[in-house]
């Protein structure tokens, strides 16, 4: 397992960084095809930027819809980065993720059932038609860090578990921010010229909404997830917090409905203050925001007749529930 | 099913009420003996004493330790009646109750498992030895309005289903407090000398703990809702809320101990500003409260990592779980 050093936010000089960055992906890839998947986050979005920065048309750059996405997150990521002069490819892989995703409720069988949906089958088929021998991810530092001491799987992390990806999947893996974490990756965007909408957003993870879906992931619980979510992300973007989620309960409550009782679903809300994703605490959300959120929750998401709020700090718990 | 109508706070006369009550029963129960179950409740605690006004040693009171039980509460409940000259038998029915839930997820089966083992098999035995042809029980308005609206099955509330429990279990039960809801049940506890330890308590479900438990109830899992439970309650005592509780989630969520990964348990807690149980408003706690909370559940609880607070209202959640 390679020794990665973490370069801090006052350490960074992005300049320097980013020429440094650059003249590395070009050695490593002197000639030849590039690809990298785009899912509209920080880490994602910066690589992104940085490689074409690097590597110019050579590098290709694909959104995976993988059908686990946030309300219309493809095409308005796609329109972003199209404003910047970056085509991105949508590839419609809702099939491939929920067939791989049917009857898991292990969280760990589903990170590697998508993960193998993700690196070997759908982009197996990417690289095998492009003919690229190089993916560049966005890998951050707590994601090395937390994938080394065992805490959580990252799906981007394959390397540093010492899998080698040029002969199980047929390609290199090239993490050009590994050394960076979150807000040092912020800083890196926006020199690198990235919309304030695509370096300033709050983290989200790489197994997109399955990661907020406890037991098994299907289009229906999805989809109300991903409702729960829209609603979670514009009653909080205000707050200005680190990161804010909802979460699907695969455990139901007993609710009451038209004056009858209803076995309902359960929403559960997280919203962090924190520097780093590494520690945080709940941000401390005032109430006329938590009842609004649990009133919007209640009446605008189908089934769902509980809301709860996360109040515990990271750790014992994560950001992410799974 | 009879008909009842409420009688409010305000229309109460607790003199007038307990001589009718009294009368009532002394009329119903000219000779022979009433059995009551006490389990610490208000309400039940209320029936206790009114019960024993007008049928003296003619009612046996007996505890029923059905394993499911908040920390110390028989012991604890038995004494403070011994106080008042009451004499209570706790009988350990633990075995019955664990072995009638073993399997069981879903929380009707569960109620029903309850309501089956407390009042035909412990209950049909105690009747059958203490030859007992009555029993008084402590059903309050908001069972019967809630079992009538089809919202919940109260286990107390068989007459009012229809059930015929003179014929299914060989007695029949008496419900003096069924016209009154909670705060008019705690006004009659004080004018009939009960402490005020036990006539001001919050609310306790019927199935006990059994009620905070979502999925399978085992002795384990009753083990770890009850710790939280008397953290939740020694925590929550000072705000003088309605109602407030512990629920242990089946879901399981991601979380670190001692740096590593750690798929633990989640609590959730509920407390509850209301009057009467029917509507009611999660009671605004101060985030100090809600950290130390978080923070003594996931230290003084095994396996618990991560803890919530529901911040939705009545309707379109219930005060409890299931």
């Amino acid at each position: 397992m390679a020794h990665v050093r973490e370069i801090t936010l006052d350490e960074l000089n992005t300049k320097t960084f980013i020429e440094n960055k650059t003249q590395e992906l070009i050695d490593t890839v002197p000639t030849g095809t590039a690809v990298n998947a785009l899912s509209g986050g920080v880490d994602s979005s910066v690589v992104t930027i940085l490689g074409h920065r690097a590597l110019g048309a050579r590098l290709k750059t694909y959104f995976i819809d993988s059908g686990l996405m946030r309300q219309d997150e493809p095409p308005r990521v796609a329109e972003l980065f199209k404003e910047l002069g970056i085509p991105v490819v949508i590839v419609d892989a809702h099939e491939d993720f929920f067939n791989a995703l049917k009857g898991l409720t292990d969280p760990e069988e589903k990170r590697e059932a998508i993960t193998r949906t993700f690196y070997q089958e759908v982009f197996g088929r990417l690289v095998k038609d492009s003919g690229a021998r190089y993916l560049v991810h966005g890998t951050n530092y707590t994601d090395v860090e937390e994938t080394v001491a065992g805490i959580k799987r990252q799906h981007n992390i394959l390397e540093q578990l010492g899998i080698d990806t040029q002969s199980a999947y047929g390609y290199k893996v090239l993490e050009p921010l590994k050394e960076l974490r979150k807000p040092a990756i912020r800083a890196l965007g926006k020199a690198l010229g990235l919309q304030e909408e695509l370096y300033s957003r709050p983290p989200f993870p790489g197994p997109a909404l399955a990661a907020r879906v406890i037991g098994e992931v299907t289009p229906e619980r999805i989809s109300l997830v991903r409702a729960a979510t829209h609603i979670v992300e514009s009653e909080l973007a205000p707050t200005r917090s680190f990161q804010y989620l909802a979460i699907l309960h695969e455990d139901r409550v007993t609710g009451i409905r038209s004056g009858r009782r209803d076995f309902g679903f359960q929403i559960e809300v997280r919203c962090w203050d924190s520097e780093d994703a590494k520690t945080g605490s709940p941000t401390r959300l005032p109430y006329d925001v938590l009842e609004r959120l649990a009133d919007r929750l209640t009446t605008e998401v189908p089934g769902v007749v509980s809301v709860t709020y996360n109040i515990t700090k990271k750790p014992p718990v994560t950001i992410e529930a799974l």
